[in-house]
């Protein structure tokens, strides 16, 4: 059985991980009897936002806490994360991944990932373990390897974070919701989840193809 | 197309909906091809719990505005849901279920259901329309139906939840948390979910036979 690290960043996908993606990894993950064990900074979150409204709200809310939400519990803190314990790594979108993840959100190509979370993707990387992000979380493998030319999926090519994730060094993959791309040299697989898709099955099928080639490279 | 109402009670499975079951459930839906409508209470939730401790947090959320971060902003107020629009009812689980939806998480045997809930519960059953009950949820039906002597899952027979259920008159149905049961005489599918599940997976199975069921009920 290998282990897949989840990175979570909160919950809701205005200010945290998307919902939906990060169950639908679990789900993907534990059907193909693999074990998944989440981790979040514990770190209070960027922002919080009103998900009936989109408006910001007043109060805050911690990441780690926020995250053990989809995890029941369940989640570490990322300062335990460490590429020695893991066999492959998932972080699902969400804003929360381009704001509580690094600040991608607020600062494009010149963003800066957290420190624990660059330092764990440069250890799989080095190990050679291979690495999965959906939705937005590509803009942190354009951050931490764009300068390898890596091949990333980030939906249209016209929206302004794939422009930045190509200004990072990335190349962009067109790819519809219910794929993903591996790009088998540098062990990245990603999928557009919803910067493309327009319902829960086609984010469904994108996650389990996406789960599928992340574990075939591990 | 057939629509089917899902009543979500916040976000988070000690104070809210479970959330994995939400989503599966959205998921077994839409797969299927048939259009899931979200309902929550515009209501402050019962209490606060943090997902990571497991105890009580100070701070008020709103029901409505905490399950549109599970619906990704698409919930409608509980007021606003009519078993006229509906061909079927889906509530999931989670502690939200007990103390948003109801009060049996204080009152047990003793509660009392939602008066909106209550009515549209009412209404789809006089109107033959079937509904499903996931986890700890089937102690609403138990209320509203127990005296009809209903077939209701609720993991272990010995569990609390399982012994109030009872004595509110509801038959209580043994079923592993990869299955569901339908009462076809009163049309209520339900499937214990975390009441009795040890992983995502066979949740996945039981809220995918639970609606299976109720379309074929619908």
């Amino acid at each position: 059985m290998k282990k897949i690290g989840i990175i979570l960043s909160g919950c809701g996908v205005y200010d945290g991980s998307e919902i939906q993606e990060a169950v639908l990894a679990l789900l993907a993950i534990e059907r193909r009897n693999q074990e998944a064990v989440c981790f979040a900074p514990d770190a209070a979150q960027s922002d919080v936002v009103n998900h009936l409204t989109g408006k910001p709200e007043t109060g805050a809310r911690n990441v780690l806490a926020e995250s053990a939400r989809i995890a029941r519990g369940k989640v570490h803190p990322l300062s335990e994360a460490g590429a020695k314990d893991l066999d492959a790594l998932v972080i699902p979108g969400g804003f929360g991944a381009a704001k509580n993840l690094c600040d991608f959100a607020s600062k494009g190509a010149d963003c800066a990932v957290l420190p624990a979370l660059q330092s764990l993707i440069e250890g799989m990387y080095a190990a050679k373990k291979p690495m999965a992000f959906a939705c937005i979380s590509p803009v942190i493998a354009a951050k931490v390897w764009g300068k390898h030319g890596i091949e990333l999926t980030m939906g249209s090519a016209d929206s302004a974070a794939a422009k930045a994730a190509a200004a990072m060094g990335a190349k962009m993959i067109a790819r519809h919701a219910d794929q993903s791309w591996a790009d088998t040299a540098h062990k990245v697989v990603s999928t557009p989840a919803y910067m493309e898709a327009k319902n829960i099955t086609d984010v469904y099928l994108g996650i389990e193809s996406m789960v599928h080639e992340l574990l075939a490279l591990a």
